[in-house]
């Protein structure tokens, strides 16, 4: 029988937080044993908490005392996750992988650090060896492993599973993102009732670069164009959606590509996390729809066996020879970030980065 | 000096017959004269009217009676604006072009006779001349033109400006459209209450054929590629926006096209309209804004000095040597309906096909 | 061991259908066994319904077929819940109660029958021997029970309970309901964007006529006012929330009232339900919150461990002597229609109204 | 002819900031001569405000340069109206006050100064004479004259009028208030989406005590009850409506009140701003609707012949002998803000304690 391992999640009252909470709480062998906060140290979690999701605060977990910021509290801590915010993430989680800690980020302070994997796990599972690397290299006993950002990762799991087999060329994404990807406070009501947010261009940026780096690690079974000459852009929003992050894709290939063939290779993509069965691994890690007027935000971000895991995918439609259009849709705190967390310490744990 | 011409508004206290009575009511030689209605009639337009626009109901109009649609009743009027939906518009609007009165029509049904001009001034004004041919054809005194979907116009004017000077070879659109332009009671709120609500394949397909139907009948300055060879997509979606469509294009061009340039073109794009300073042509048919989270909805989209008439147009961007990206915004009852309605009129008076 | 009952629900496809479903499927001995619904007959349940709720459609139920509302085609089944709109429920739910169906209805139609009892089952569940004088008058095998509208439910439950124990001689209350609560499609979404939607003369009466009915069968331990000196308001509306209704109580008394008391006697509130222990029992019916700025639709509406069983009560301050301030949460589908509806069938069960 | 007054406003690009400029614009005698601020300093008014309001920015003021809050800077500066938030404005204001300028606030901190009138020029007019007294006490030229709190203005208005004639007892009152009371960036997106949010105990005691206020400064044909033995109490709430605060009032009397009386009283209330035809003063400060589903947030907030500035009451209704039952809807940022201070201002002009 495996033992439990007992993880501490940073920032637990936010809004990735607390589906940390949600899930672990539910988890067969990771049990949520520590929560650190911030304004909030000393009180029951229960009672500061804003369960901006489903269901309700686990009742083991209301009364848990929200905790400080601090490794030395958290001995028998076996994994640390680690939602921070930009600018706080970065210090505390090399502080916590020097102090010998697995850190799981959702954070961008450090995804783009070389010897850091920015992993999703059914696309560059491989990308945990550079783990080794950042020990040795940072004198570490733990280490930093990040998830990408939730946008990111709403084009950029179809877009790897794209990548892998065709010979994609470029991708032209138009977002319709939640609130909840901002945080709390986050975005100004003002700002989104009875209008659109651009989020302007230094999002767009960012978005695009870190799927640059997720295809540049997936391993593909086409040897071209190489990713130099693929072009993405993204134009990317918010609205007033509670959560799930809506993107369109327009998907250009070298050659003529059907978007029925697309559309099986999509509904059949599978990844390590499937094959090796983990806990969070949901049988379908892309969920295609038919009707033409799905996915829809409201009904469809919570789809899958493991629901919120998923990203859902529709409006598959031929444009023209070389391009396709399909639209995906994510659960940016699930999926887009508390499950693909989790997703990524089961991998770890498999690979034996994280005893077991 | 020029005499008063007498309009008649159909559907008047619908969402674009708002607008018809609006704009009319400070136009310097159109005056709202009859308003018709189905449900309302015999009441004073005042109490029944849902006035879902800027300011409140103009005085003049308030105690006007909601009149029956019926050409016998209309002796005295010069110009019928018929905002009607699908399927009640078609034969309404032919009854009156056979019964001698000029016709300018909102509506979908008659958008693809090949003698009845699809209009957007700025684009196609010489489109005007089939009313003389749809008259002998068809042995009217009067005439029908109409104007296009909201949606097609918000894309097709900024794409109807580059593809007369720039070597245009395929759009790919994603639209963020308003409540409004499905009407009322159309859209239930639990659609698009904490969702999207995507349109569908024939959302999709009807806006690409209006934009394709407006292209073809732009006078270019370039000669390839032919319309033909471009290629068109939309993905259409609504959202809790009152007013305003908001649409993300990513053009593409056959040879390097720099964004700065078409920039440029955007901002200096004129037509006819300006050119003979109709009342209802903008200075700009289009305003292109610099900042990078411009245009907004709520902020933009009575933007210019004929508020609601200029296509407000962002975040133009070079995506790649043959690439740019670009946002536009149209307030889809004004520019998009009775506004584009108005300017129609405005110029079939000065080419004498209405008399002044 | 108990034998499972077999539930058909009809209209099983709208917004209550789909709770009953929900809560049903996974209930100890009610099971949802025939889903009749009208447009989608011979579809599978799963590709017609409109799932908005929590969760998605239970495996077992997606592939179940929707049949035609019609006893004959009922042989199996035990008890028939009828959430069906106003004026279409009557006539089918008189003809499954002659046809020996136990029918529970949360519609209007006979809501005021002398006969019928209108059951909140922790209020007047003595009232369920009127049963005994329908089947005789009506000649009867089957039976009709209702349940009030979810409006008045909030402000009936914690009503109930004051008027039990004191002296209250007044409740002049505000609603500000949710879009659910007018079914699918329901609100136009032009009503409550940038809008509060006022429901009028009609619904603030028949919330008052409803409360009354209630408070008249309550089993009271204070022998005044009489109900004919008790003055009921209310001032109902509809917002952009999705579930949940939440109102503002004033409530006043013949004497004076401590409001500290009265949360005690909320707090404390218990009825048959929960002697006998119903599965859909909550241990709770109200829950009382101390935090000046709860209960919050969004957060509160799921509470209790019945989630949704709950009336969820706050803000409860002294006004003057004789008038304290209460606001209630009910989850209108839950607590408000199916939920109160399950209980109903629970209770009757346990009477021996429907055979176990 | 009278002269131009120049004003200076503090705060101009907030969001009472912007009604100022937006009415000032039109005014006859009246012009914003100085747009102070503080982030922006320097920049062009245009360029940095959030015009979240009816049409654009006036062309003659979007070039002007945003200057800092500074007495020393404003020597031609005839008023000043000051929307600072609670606490910055205080200080600012003594200090602009002590220098000479008559100080127009719509902040809270000076409203309970004994020697600062509460000003709603129709109810207490003659409290305008506080300044003599505050200028004697504290040795100022200038002087602070305040508006009250939207909130408490959208109740006071009727129910000053109500008081000032009948035997009024008490004041039951539920807000349901738009966003742009709380300013910029003021309330998270996240608290109002498919939510409700209670403004607590705080806010709703200083509505009450506004209330109370202006209630003690009207003058009355009634002379009972007094002040002391009238009950008020209100429950505040924040949803997703932009502008306009929409409260339902419970209305107690000590004797028999007929609904239809008040309803005449209301629709007649004439105040000091009508007599003298106050630029800015609505011919009437109370518009009554019939239908009994208005006023309505949306379609009802601008109403009046000065958009804004008249309080909307419908839903007049007797709920016993001695309780009516009324709706109010204010727009908050006009009448409950920058208008209310305009009208102040007016009023000041016309008493001499502004110099013509």
């Amino acid at each position: 029988m495996r033992r439990t391992l007992k993880a501490a999640i940073l920032g637990a009252t936010g809004l990735v937080g607390i589906e940390y909470v949600r899930m672990l709480s539910n988890h067969p062998y990771i049990k949520p044993a520590y929560l650190a906060g911030k304004g909030s140290v000393g009180k029951p979690y229960g009672e500061v908490v804003r369960w901006q999701t489903v269901g309700q605060v686990p009742k083991e977990i209301a009364d848990m005392e929200v905790k400080p910021t601090d490794p030395k509290l958290m001995d028998d801590v076996d994994i640390i996750f680690s939602p921070l915010p930009q600018g706080a993430a970065g210090p505390v989680e090399e502080q916590f992988a020097k102090e010998g800690f697995p850190v799981i980020s959702n954070s961008p302070d450090h995804r783009f650090d070389p010897d850091v994997p920015l992993l999703i796990p059914e696309l560059n599972p491989h990308t945990i060896s550079l783990i080794d690397e950042q020990r040795k290299r940072r004198e570490w006993k733990g280490f930093i492993v990040t998830t990408p950002l939730c946008t990111a990762q709403g084009a950029a799991i179809p877009l790897g599973a794209i990548f892998k087999d065709y010979k994609m060329d470029g991708a032209f994404i138009t977002t319709i993102q939640s609130l909840s990807g901002a945080g709390y406070p986050g975005i100004p009501s003002l700002d989104v009732v009875d209008n659109i947010l651009p989020l302007g261009d230094g999002y767009d940026a960012k978005t695009i670069k870190e799927i640059f780096r997720i295809l540049s690690e997936v391993k593909r079974n086409v040897d071209e164009p190489k990713l130099e000459d693929v072009s993405l852009a993204a134009t990317t929003h918010r609205i007033a959606t509670i959560h799930g992050h809506y993107e369109v894709l327009y998907v250009s290939f070298k050659e003529e590509t059907a978007a029925e063939k697309v559309k099986e290779t999509l509904e059949n993509f599978r990844g390590e996390p499937q094959d090796l069965k983990l806990p969070t691994a949901p049988s379908k890690p892309i969920i295609v729809m038919n009707e033409d007027t799905r996915p829809q935000v409201y009904f469809d971000r919570w789809a899958g066996d493991i629901p919120g895991m998923s990203v859902v995918v529709g409006r598959i439609k031929q444009v023209n020879k070389r391009m396709i259009r399909l639209v995906s849709l994510i659960h940016n705190t699930v999926r887009g970030a508390a499950g693909g967390g989790i997703l990524a310490a089961e991998l770890l744990v498999e690979k034996g980065y994280i005893e077991k």
